[in-house]
């Protein structure tokens, strides 16, 4: 008779592999040597090639048919182990063989092409590739649908449950208005702050010391962590004990290092701090990305840009990399550390603007799916959204829609989340303040209490309870971005 | 019907689970987060388990049983493939899987009470689990044993194929009584070289950043490679282009971390430069431990002892560390750089006596497999062997017969390649001086000669070759352990 524990034992090995893929995805990034590439890719090809097996094998498909004639044998945490392995199952299980093969190869050559085209910046190069990705994914979704109303809603799906383009545009618009309106009130005033000290040189060593003794006070713990130099900052968590960092370093722009290991420490966080029993069924309970990106969103921005932490930790910064900021006063600081500036790349963005660069996705990605715009149209239209949304003109594809590798990886669905993680951290950030006095922790030494609320009503659970309810049990309603707009609202009324 | 190119597929699959496990070894020793080791140890018996059933399970002694009834599909490189599959299969596959187990068991605990041992200075701790794992050796050594004429030469065999106790006896003998004659003659001369110098701040920047550029120069590639921190200095291989090396820093001691990093260098240089048709087959051609650590000991003694080099290097080290050896000239820096002393320890023994640590380590196993000597006679036939050869008093277990973990781990037959390690690189060096004027070579600053002549000679086979055929090919003689004396009697005939 097949048991949870048959479930378990297959899900555990699905959690073995993915560990040791996070551990060569790691290396890669690190520090593995420049000519071992293509050695690399055979071990990952392997381990793809297993991961597969194991979560849409015909063991697994067996183990999950059995289960669902028969239940006896689950409890809680089988019922979710079961429903989220049959999610996994479907994903691929429902889709035929050779086109699953077609699609991973088009995937590679696009990311490939995408990079080709940002060398030409061209983004003909790339369009072929990214027409193909759209149709596959048009055929799929037909294949995935389930009560979803629209086809791109089934995207939204995979990467956060119970998202739905109703909600999000109701949402989006509130965010939109919400933003354009500050940032007139904004520009009508022309004070500038002088960041120019921002820029002057501060050690990477003294950079490592401060940021990474701020990301402790804030509960990182390098016992279950570390920090590694990288190109493109991410967090790799291996499991709860083994939740690594990366940063790049500028030793004329501290504030990018400074802020990007706050973080990055806040995913390491989340990570370090999820309940034990999930440990072997990990794999099948991954944290979704909007929850994932409000925890590493509110240490960069709920704490990292916020005056009471800066009003504390100012001083602590200045003595470590004295005498450098020594002619700087807190107001000074604080007014620089907060500058705003509409930017093209999503990635630069500060906190004010940088959903809009996400709305512009998103109704991209819309217009593809639901009403399937001509692909060879996207630029005109990417170029018209960032004249009317942020006041800028694209000058060239590169720093325009070839700026993202994501729709090269077929993520369509994905950037959302980057803007429902600042919703989110915002949205918490309202709530815990109803009970935690933040200039006060922070004025102690202490930030524990801050942590002991994340820990319990988010990071516990990992991914084991779907985001909303996560946001709804631990703010007591449902998503709501006035939170977020209040905060930018505070966070800006005194600058600029 | 069963092709080479099934058995290649197999040991392609072992193959890249070994650069896994390779990959997670290397992580765990130089920077997995503290409290990670139980979710890696889970991860490890993974991958043990993964490579146990693809060398040993049904499908492989198929395949093995298959290509052995007819073998008309196999090139030379496919007999040695399969004739080493089938050595790797017999190890385990002639021992009842229960016995198996419960060795292995035994093994994981003696090496946890070697260690308690160490901490209580007591053998008797773990003289009980060396009993376990010397008893079950000798009911499985029947099973291993083809022609071998004695118990201790199929362990031999095991490391060093085709070693036997009989010339091992030869060998040792000579070297014994050559090194003992030179320590006499030594003593005699009783002008000790002053080293204070060698203990003066060499910050660790400093330390890498001339050793490592030595490394380069003598052919260690940091696209297929990489430095880390580490507690015991090694190297690992994933594969050729992904030899890593670790090594341990100690500012007031430059010369530990300079020759240790020429050391593991030396292994690095061997793995970088394997012929690429061994690729994939690389997990059943393993390199001979001697043949691997006489090119460790070529970089660190041959080349990293000699007054040819250093009379070129010192100058650069010079630069790089100035001022701080600028009162040093080079006569007193070499006199120094050489001067030896008998320790109890092994692992910080210098190059004339390391081999009679060996010897003893030989004689004493060899009375254990043959001789069937009681195991609690051992400590003090150490001690009783240490007062012979080095002529030291052994104060207590912790610096005698516990130092080395090797036997806690079942080791037994692997010492003596250390030992065949120095004496093969002094017979290379012997045959390479006579095309080779490595004065000449240093002086040009272009060391790329002696990086040819290894590489055809040694390095290109990797462990396709046996290292005594290895040796012969290359020198035109088999083992001379003269070559070796000569050597030594010539480093230290102007020194001490």
């Amino acid at each position: 008779m097949t048991t949870q524990h048959d479930l378990f034992d297959s899900v555990k090995e699905q959690t073995i592999l993915t560990q040791i893929a996070a551990l060569s995805g790691w290396d890669a990034l690190t520090g593995m040597p420049k000519d071992a590439g293509h050695f690399r890719a055979e071990m990952d090809a392997y381990l793809a090639e297993k991961l597969f097996q194991v979560s849409t094998g015909s063991a697994r498909k067996k183990i999950l048919e059995d289960l669902e004639a028969d239940d006896s044998s689950l409890d809680n945490l089988g019922h979710l182990v079961l429903q989220k392995a049959r999610k996994d199952f479907d994903m691929t299980g429902n889709i035929p063989e050779q086109d699953f093969i077609a699609f991973q190869k088009t995937l590679s050559e696009a990311q490939d092409f995408w990079a080709r085209a940002r060398e030409a910046n061209d983004y003909k190069v790339y369009q072929p590739y990214l027409e193909r990705i759209i149709s596959y994914l048009k055929q799929f979704i037909p294949l995935w649908q389930k009560n979803e109303k629209t086809p791109y809603d089934v995207l939204l799906n995979q990467y956060e449950p119970g998202l739905t383009v109703e909600k999000l545009d109701a949402v989006f618009d509130q965010v939109k208005n919400g933003i354009t309106t500050l940032r007139h009130k904004l520009s009508a005033n022309d004070s500038i702050p002088n960041d120019e000290f921002l820029s002057r040189k501060v050690t990477k060593a003294q950079q490592s010391k401060y940021a990474m003794a701020a990301a402790q006070r804030l509960g990182y713990n390098l016992n279950k962590g570390r920090l590694d130099d990288t190109i493109h900052p991410f967090m790799e968590a291996l499991n709860r004990d083994d939740a690594r960092i990366t940063t790049r370093w500028d030793e004329n722009n501290f504030q990018m290092a400074v802020l990007g290991i706050l973080h990055e420490a806040g995913h390491g966080l989340f990570e370090q701090n999820v309940d034990s029993k999930y440990d072997d069924v990990r794999s099948v309970l991954p944290i979704s990305m909007s929850i994932h990106e409000s925890q590493s969103l509110f240490n960069e921005v709920m704490v990292g840009r916020s005056k009471e932490f800066w009003a504390v930790e100012y001083p602590k910064l200045q003595a470590i990399v004295a005498p450098t900021f020594d002619d700087i006063n807190f107001d000074q600081f604080y007014q620089a550390w907060l500058k705003t500036e509409a930017t093209l790349i999503r990635t630069e963005a500060d906190p004010l603007t940088y959903p809009l660069h996400i709305i512009i996705r998103y109704e991209i990605e819309k217009a593809i799916f639901n009403d399937n715009v001509d692909i060879s149209d996207l630029p005109a239209l990417w170029n018209k959204k960032y004249k009317e949304y942020l006041g800028l003109e694209v000058p060239d594809d590169l720093t325009g829609i070839l700026q993202d590798i994501h729709w090269a990886g077929g993520s369509f669905g994905y950037f959302p989340s980057y803007a429902l993680g600042h919703l989110y951290a915002a949205q918490f950030r309202a709530t815990m303040t109803k009970t935690l006095d933040f200039k006060a922790i922070f004025e102690s030494g202490d930030y524990s209490p801050i942590f002991e609320w994340r820990k319990e009503h988010i990071w516990q659970y990992g991914g084991a309870v779907d985001p909303n309810k996560v946001l709804e049990d631990a703010t007591g309603e449902p998503l709501n971005p006035q939170y977020w707009l209040d905060f930018v609202n505070g966070l800006y009324e005194n600058v600029n």
